[in-house]
């Protein structure tokens, strides 16, 4: 790239698969992936490399591009490939651009800027094959043959004269059905569709569910709007997932976007530290409550640090396994009661066996039953305590509406710090004459 | 169902989508399931009924029907799916199902129960759609015509004559170009294909990085054994995500196998318990060599939980950013280094903001500057070292071969609970005649 032997890149460039280009781009600093932008020979093939960057890639690319490549980059772009890119751009430049390009487009591109972008409008391409109901097989075949516009056709769907989604068929059945049988008498007519508004993680769902390619999306009256395929799904499907595991770390998915600046990164995650923060202060102001029986019985400090731990471990898994069942629809309210009664005879046969070890762990060091006694017990309800928190505040924050992603880890872990401390001091001074 | 209502609910049960009837069985224990099975009109519907069950209620399911029955349902379901409940069946009931199903049925799911269940040959499906390249386009679609078995047809893959995978068509080329063209004039001649041993979760980049519908699978000689679709993507992919979430929260995929049975549950989530077990020893033991600082500065107690915690929340998040990031190749080892820096500059943001803060409340609460000095002090130090530790600890699980998820969340905390300890207590001992 820096020796400019640009010719032989060029023609090297056009035998590479788009994505492949993109994963190429990982590699180089915002300067060269310009110079290495402009220099793919048709601008078909950069607009498809340039929608296969991730999207943070791409805006901050799309600032350092002339206005006029960019332009024409939008211009050959699916219009929902645009729209994304559009409302990741800075406000001046977008409208600039949406002035820009070409009326059809535009049109296109508006109208879906227009939906929520976490909705099924937000993800679905306006590019649909739809054919009106009276056509015959033979003009549907016609009208197949000459739409290179298309790319993937899997479905032909039928429309009535106002555009209403009436019926659906594949191509398979078009191939199979005489040529003057007209659409309407072949055509399924219980077609799976979504509404513009529905949420994307639901049209995920139903297309797993369903095991199908692609939904189409209708507007309230029933008007085809637009189509999502399962490409669209994939990404979805990943998306969510990465922002289900970075919620549960205390942090969120918009740190991706904002890559090595630290500032950024550090303002989203602080939230939850300051939470943890407050968490570990009044843990620590219990602890100084019952400083008098730490002065009178020292050796109790040893055992702190494992009964917190191990209830911060407890409640993190339970409220994992409880995120992930909500998730992937394994777990709905109806079931929270037998989930609740599992997670803690589950917590009491691991606090029984953690509270046996570090039992006698504990009269072996310190040379004291009582201590023992004391530590294995508050293990045991430490451990079952966790895991019934776990169960309880990951159902509390999804019933309310809160992201139960959230209240995994960092805070489950808080709240068992402080419940930990609680049943271990309290059992210690319920002992204490025996501990001296 | 239990009012016996048969016949009605037969009527309903034949008009409702196999997905949304296995969805019900859900709500049903497996006695109700067994019922609502056998009443399924037609076998075939049973037979897709029974495949969109969960892999773990299909096992359980398996095991409760009449041998003939579940015999006539593996005969009637696709050549994959039986393959994969024949695998989780017990080895007895698996064999005699194998011997009795019909010999076509039986050589085809031999052939895919010799390979690995992660790989490509495991999650194939044998039945794909294949022509000799010597065929015509007319004859093409004839064949078409006649191939009711295969469902899902989107591509014509096209062969020589020893079966060698030798090009690809899609349905919309077939319809447009003349009836007479032979089939290796038209094809595309370089498929993507992925040999039987590849991993599932590289064969899900593929599909999910060029946006395909399908890919072939071919043997190490080039011969086309099968094909992957994309609906089996979106399965790998959601399990994966599944699968990591669960082993970061230090338990395993396994655990949904087991369900309500808490005794194997809780010997899933024992391992990593007690490894933090043993961490939380370890930690109270050098709480303990401590305990003089401690006896002569009692106010100490009272930011413990606060350091651990706040240490070991940065921790776990860094290792997360970085498992993930490893999951979906946003980072490979050539960044290691930067990702590090960038950790390590986040980790001294924050960890100056929370060492403020618990500098001020620290000199408020006990009317002690020094203390304030310790406690901030070590608050900077134990955060950014846990930022540093969760890159490290997360990329050396990687290079060695250990899932890095596991290294997460327990494994992190743990080592990040040991180093906050230290550092504080040496703080501490430093300033100790400031403190007393």
């Amino acid at each position: 790239l820096r020796r400019g032997a640009t010719n032989n890149l060029k023609k090297a460039l056009g035998k590479i698969h788009p994505a492949d280009i993109a994963h190429l781009f990982r590699y180089f600093d915002l300067k060269d992936q310009k110079k290495l932008l402009v220099l793919v020979p048709d601008m078909e093939q950069a607009a498809d490399v340039f929608s296969e960057l991730e999207s943070d890639s791409q805006a901050k690319l799309a600032e350092q591009l002339e206005k006029d490549f960019l332009i024409s980059l939008v211009e050959m772009m699916a219009d929902d490939d645009s729209a994304e890119l559009i409302r990741s751009l800075p406000e001046e430049l977008a409208e600039d651009i949406l002035a820009a390009i070409h009326d059809d487009h535009s049109d296109d591109v508006e109208q879906l800027l227009g939906y929520d972008e976490d909705t099924a409008g937000g993800i679905m391409s306006t590019d649909v094959f739809a054919l009106g109901q009276d056509l015959t097989v033979k003009q549907a075949i016609e009208a197949l043959q000459d739409s290179e516009d298309y790319e993937m056709v899997f479905y032909v769907y039928v429309v009535d004269e106002h555009n209403h989604l009436v019926g659906v068929l594949s191509l398979r059945q078009l191939l199979t059905v005489p040529p003057a049988t007209s659409l309407a008498d072949v055509m399924t007519s219980d077609v799976l569709r979504v509404r513009t508004d529905m949420d994307q993680e639901e049209v995920a769902e139903l297309v797993a569910k369903y095991n199908i390619l692609a939904i189409p999306v209708v507007d309230e009256h029933g008007k085809l709007m637009g189509l999502i395929t399962v490409d669209d799904v994939i990404d979805v499907m990943r998306d969510e997932a990465t922002e289900d595991i970075l919620r549960m770390a205390g942090t969120s998915e918009e740190e991706l976007l904002y890559g090595y600046k630290s500032f950024h990164v550090a303002r989203l995650r602080l939230p939850w530290l300051l939470t943890t923060l407050v968490g570990g202060v009044v843990t620590g102001t219990l602890m100084w409550y019952f400083k008098a029986t730490l002065e009178q019985v020292i050796m109790l400090i040893s055992f702190i640090p494992v009964i917190t731990g191990m209830g911060g471990n407890v409640g993190g898994q339970t409220s994992t396994i409880i995120v992930r069942g909500f998730a992937t629809g394994r777990i709905d309210f109806s079931m929270i009661r037998q989930v609740f009664f599992k997670e803690l005879r589950v917590g009491l046969i691991m606090g029984t066996t953690c509270g046996l070890v570090i039992a006698a762990v504990a009269m072996i060091w310190h040379q004291n039953i009582y201590l023992g006694l004391v530590v294995g017990l508050a293990m045991v309800m430490a451990i079952s305590v966790a895991a019934c928190m776990g169960v309880l505040v990951t159902a509390f924050f999804k019933k309310v509406g809160i992201d139960p992603a959230i209240a995994s880890s960092p805070f489950v872990q808080t709240v068992n710090d402080i419940t930990g401390i609680l049943i271990y001091f309290s059992t210690a001074t319920l002992f204490l004459h025996h501990l001296i």
